[in-house]
């Protein structure tokens, strides 16, 4: 009588809804759902026919492919734990976090070979190795098989087992600006009822909004990322056609989109502006492209380039210990009229089944009034438990029974959330709270201008001031000092705001997820290490 | 760090989602859904105020009302037990549900007051009572109060109390037509699990169709049934706007319906045939209705009759021990082109995380091909786990493992399944399986018939012999027995099937729900009792 949430049961019902709906992995290769469903059984028996089953934890390095999307079924339908391992991380990190993991199998792609091999003596469990070749390659020296070849070799009929819904399903790892990599896990019900909470917040959106079953998903955010936001499960479950893009390069993600008429993805801003700065951009038709945007803050200028292409861009927040979607801008008022972007760009509104809470550091409730700010608190049925053997940081994460989101923001009386910054990035001068964000993102907006990184430095007198560093394409530091003038005009933005530099740079540093690495800013900064161009 | 699922959660999200979208009363009342949270805390207030809490039993006597729907949140967001009246059934029906729930308050409509109050000296435990009312109202003896003084002494700002999602949230009877009502009972878990589940089944549906948060929702299956299918609790969550009919009467629903833009509805299929044929229904328009049709299966004449004035008329299938939804007929198919009635009243796919098998009495797989039948079992988080107080007919129910639904029926090999007949109205006619709703389908498309059933009589030579009963606007006896051999003729129905007899009767015994009452058709056929007509 007691029927558990897990995810095989979300498979079941796409193979149901949908048998003959394509699965799309680059240009090489595809497949129907009914084919999908065999080759995740006959995975999950070349699996358990190398001796993994439940409590086996299953790591992953690939690109985002059909066959990691069977990885996200069959290793957890096996009662095993799926590792998602950031392939970005540095070699000592992914060293760090396979043996944190206790992983006893990898499957990796031949073109992480170089990064794994050479740590395979400093592994300090037995671990079984399966290759993912995309082409012809030898086994290397140790490999159990390559993965095409189990699965040919696998029983299409394999029953997989039962087990409670607060089986351990998946484990990634978050990197903080400081220590180890923590490792985040989630259950079964977890995930299955963030798939069902998600669905609940976007598929009710009257008209083309949202998702519906016959969008074409495409994910633009790293699978080993908190699972791809969830969505490849979802997809799954709807029947919807998939697309998986591989590597991620610009044009082949373009063609990708419209070849197979791409109609929802979801990505950090970085992608998509890098996608809409592509040369050749312009002449694929991205107007029936829905498009996610969570990670960080979607910028205005970004949100304005988006929505002039056509596409139907919105703000997702949460974060990778919230499994990730805490809140989603709202999709229905983003449908009226006007000028919509402050609606698109705002944090939103909490989704179903999410409780949020702007707080004073006493755990107080700050007013809804769209200006207080506080931090960002959050309850809901899929939120991790805490950091895996880390009880400190755990104990940290959910003090006071909330879990600290370590965001800034305000809530107007409405119930919208907007997260003006991280805690820790707030730039903090005259005794004010300067959002680095608001400021990047009137930045945003001046023309020339790519991409823009706002920070504090220490100052003996003010505690902190701005620091703006901008890539452009011309020189804009007037440009940007006039636009930040006409801010603190129209009160949009404390005096105490004005930048005390402008640096034009190369590039903006980045951390292994494509996010503005803040810290290594500030220290570059403190270093004078910033390559200033123009 | 747990976070249970509970209904109130629900309700957060629509009062944050939609404070200013508005929830009507017939023509008496209407309210936001900001006072309509405040309604429901104040409610919560009242009723904890009279000493109703955690474990309290509390039944409604009532309409479909926003009094129904305060009530469906307030009471078991107390951590009671809603208890749902079917105020249909017999005085000592109701007696015995009250006695067997064992009910410490009633809230009762001044309508039922004459059927109440000469109970209350034969029930068993101290009661207390509130009186509902439409019209003003001296309160009767012996009450508490009367709903809206108690609602506006409440208190807007009352905290409800917390408790494990486990907790039994609603209890309802159902009549069987042998034995004394069973008594169903759900938790906060499995409403929330139904209602997500319902959502991801309904609201991913491309276009118009299903559900969307736009949608005005008007139920037509009385709230003490299965709890309106539960979607009083959906509407709410998604923000939708609310239209309570209060008494079914054909003339005020089209009303209502044509005065608030009503586009989504459930019903069993009598009352949709009664909205159809009522006097004035062709002056509304009804071509933005969505239609959900359950609690017996739609007959073709009765599909084709809605969609021909534009309605968007699909079958549900479930039952009282199922929350109720099992499956959804394939609301994307439906919208491809040709005559789409036969989906649109096949039973449909198992809506997501459902699982659906038609077996043998050996608990085997009857073959996926569309034509062999068997019983269909089910398994589902939100399917009850058993009758109150009542472990014989709970193993019964459960043998094996999987829910007895009693229903025969096959399943294509697209997992499409298709319910032919209750397992106790087949008519078993030499050695073949006859179906009742087959024999009735084909019945139903001949001009002229209103209402037919199609049920056994004993036979000394064959076993069973079929008789239909028909509601006729003139004599069609003729042309239902053409009607049945060009069935035969074409193979769809076997010649067993020709009916015995066919009787043009004044109208069909109902059950308290409105399902033709097949039971009370063979007895009166037994006593030669129904008044035949023409």
């Amino acid at each position: 009588m007691d029927y558990p949430l897990v995810i095989g049961q979300m498979l079941k019902t796409g193979l149901t809804a949908a048998p003959g709906q394509r699965i799309t992995y680059g240009t090489q290769f595809d497949m129907s759902y009914a084919e999908f469903g065999g080759r995740v059984a006959r995975l999950g028996s070349a699996l358990a026919g190398l001796g993994l089953g439940p409590g086996s934890v299953v790591a992953v390095m690939d690109y985002d492919s059909h066959r990691y999307l069977e990885s996200f079924f069959a290793i957890p339908m096996l009662g095993a734990t799926l590792h998602t391992v950031n392939v970005r991380l540095s070699a000592e990190q992914i060293l760090y976090t396979v043996n944190h993991a206790g992983d006893d199998a990898i499957l990796v792609h031949q073109d992480f070979l170089p990064l794994l091999l050479p740590l395979l003596p400093r592994i300090t469990r037995p671990v079984r190795l399966i290759l993912l070749a995309d082409k012809a390659a030898d086994l290397p020296e140790g490999f159990a098989g390559e993965y095409e070849a189990l699965v040919a070799a696998g029983d299409a009929g394999f029953a997989f087992p039962d087990f409670p819904e607060i089986t351990r399903a998946t484990l990634f790892y978050t990197t903080g600006t400081t220590g180890d990599p923590k490792g985040v896990t989630y259950s079964h019900r977890q995930l299955v009822l963030h798939s069902f909470g998600v669905i609940a917040c976007l598929s009710p959106v009257p008209g083309r909004g949202g998702i519906k079953s016959d969008d074409v998903y495409m994910p633009l955010t790293p699978l080993f990322h908190v699972h791809g936001w969830g969505f490849p499960l979802i997809a799954t479950m709807l029947g919807m056609r998939q697309v998986y893009p591989g590597r991620y390069e610009p044009q082949k993600l373009l063609f990708l989109i419209a070849e197979h008429g791409v109609t929802f993805s979801h990505c950090v801003p970085t992608v998509l502006g890098m996608i809409l700065n592509a040369s050749g951009s312009e002449a694929v038709n991205l107007a029936n492209w829905k498009v996610l945007i969570g990670g960080s803050a979607l910028p205005e200028g970004l949100a304005r380039m988006a929505m002039a292409r056509g596409i139907d861009v919105h703000t997702g927040y949460g974060m990778s210990e919230t499994c990730p979607i805490l809140t989603i801008a709202d999709m229905v008022a983003s449908q009226g009229p006007g000028d919509t972007t402050s609606i698109r760009t705002a944090t939103g509104k909490a989704a179903p089944l999410v409780e949020i809470r702007v707080v004073d550091p006493e755990m107080q409730d700050v007013p809804h009034d769209g200006v207080a700010t506080g931090e960002v608190v959050a309850r809901a049925p899929w939120l991790t438990h805490g950091y895996l053997n880390d009880p400190a940081r755990t104990t940290d994460l959910w003090r006071g029974g909330w879990l600290h989101t370590g965001d800034v923001g305000n809530m107007a009386a409405d119930g919208t959330l907007r997260i003006t910054d991280r805690l820790k990035d707030v730039i903090k001068s005259g005794g004010e709270w300067i959002s680095s964000l608001e400021l990047e993102s009137i930045v945003s907006s001046v023309p020339g201008v790519v991409e823009v990184a706002a920070v504090g430095i220490p100052d003996v007198q003010w505690g902190e001031r701005p620091v703006v560093l901008v890539v452009a394409r011309d020189d804009v530091e007037a440009a940007v000092h006039a636009a930040v003038q006409t801010a603190i005009a129209a009160g949009r933005l404390s005096r105490w705001a004005a930048p005390e530099r402008v640096l034009r740079v190369e590039a903006i540093p980045k951390t292994s997820v494509g996010k503005i690495d803040k810290k290594a800013i500030r220290a570059g900064l403190a270093q004078n290490a910033h390559p200033v161009t123009g």
